[in-house]
């Protein structure tokens, strides 16, 4: 049986953390302050400390945490049979799963990271453990050869456009012409992986 | 002639945009007020106020000269004669005027304003015609026909990709691997292109 009090400890945990994700992606990095969180989460500063001993631990864990729910959210994926819109359905679900709130609160970090060495230093191996694994799940739901440095090539350039394309969508709805790019990019990509099992000696 | 006065204050003036992005780029939103900016440009704030009554408009006159400055990048980018690295070269000079200083600069007035309302409303229209004058410039680089909509997607597509590839360079130097990137998109997109240049009708 689980401690009930280990149980509760979890929960806070989980709670702060989501909060955390949320008021850096609404209310950005200024005004998400230990204080400003631990209201808005409805948890006492004291107990924030308990678990997060400064702002960076806890920006940190939400980081992870942000990292985690996208593993979550890329893992749960459909993985549509194979036909004309395969590609175009698993670039899709790449493209969301890349964007939206766990983007613009992980966006807030990194734009502070990058004029400040300190925090840079702490989340950068973090932000290579996560391509990883972003780029490992990719490579799964395309079902492409990873050796082939082309494909390779090819597969981190659709989570690059990923990324650009959660950008344009932070100050605007940008979800109709996301939808054309997504489109274009998979058309492309599908012909690109069909040429190479085409050849697979290349 | 020029008026000395006017011709020193347009100096003061250009050396107060470009010391506002520098500042930007590199030590943050936070850190770059109009004090810190000044002492960094050796203008006193006086002259700073002459030129922008606030710190919102010093930030938007500094996008205003960033995109000048882009834009002055991709117009003095060579027009390579035809040939089988023309795309290559194109979407590499795309991707390094698009990313680099002046990005990291817009990024930090994106990260706030997407948290800040205000700034927000100020900022979009901006982007929005940085961003037309930014697909001209691709679309005429390129010698592509805008009009045909997988084209345009396409077009669309390379710059979202430059806009992740700079993305992905804000905390680690990532210009190997930005290299192999470009090379496989860049083979893409010219098999698309000739496809669609060999089918004008289509």
């Amino acid at each position: 049986m689980t401690d009930p009090k280990q149980e509760r400890s979890r929960a806070t945990r989980q709670r702060l953390l989501e909060t955390t994700i949320r008021c850096l992606a609404e209310h950005g990095w200024e005004v998400s302050t230990v204080g400003f969180i631990a209201a808005e989460a409805g948890i006492s500063r004291g107990a924030v400390q308990h678990h997060f001993r400064t702002r960076e631990a806890l920006i940190l864990g939400a980081l992870e945490h942000m990292f985690e729910e996208r593993a979550a959210l890329l893992d749960a994926l459909p993985d549509p049979e194979s036909g004309p819109d395969r590609i175009h359905t698993v670039v899709t679900g790449l493209v969301e799963a890349i964007g939206g709130e766990l983007f613009r609160a992980a966006l807030q970090v990194w734009t502070v990271a990058a004029a400040d060495p300190e925090l840079r230093s702490a989340v950068v191996p973090l932000e290579r453990r996560f391509a990883r694994g972003v780029h490992r799940r990719a490579v799964r739901l395309l079902r492409v050869n990873d050796s082939d440095p082309e494909m390779r090539g090819l597969i981190q350039a659709t989570l690059d456009l990923a990324r650009g394309l959660a950008l344009a969508d932070v100050l605007t709805d940008d979800s109709h012409r996301r939808a054309r790019v997504v489109r274009a990019w998979s058309t492309q990509l599908a012909a690109a992986l069909a040429a190479a099992g085409a050849a697979p000696s290349r």
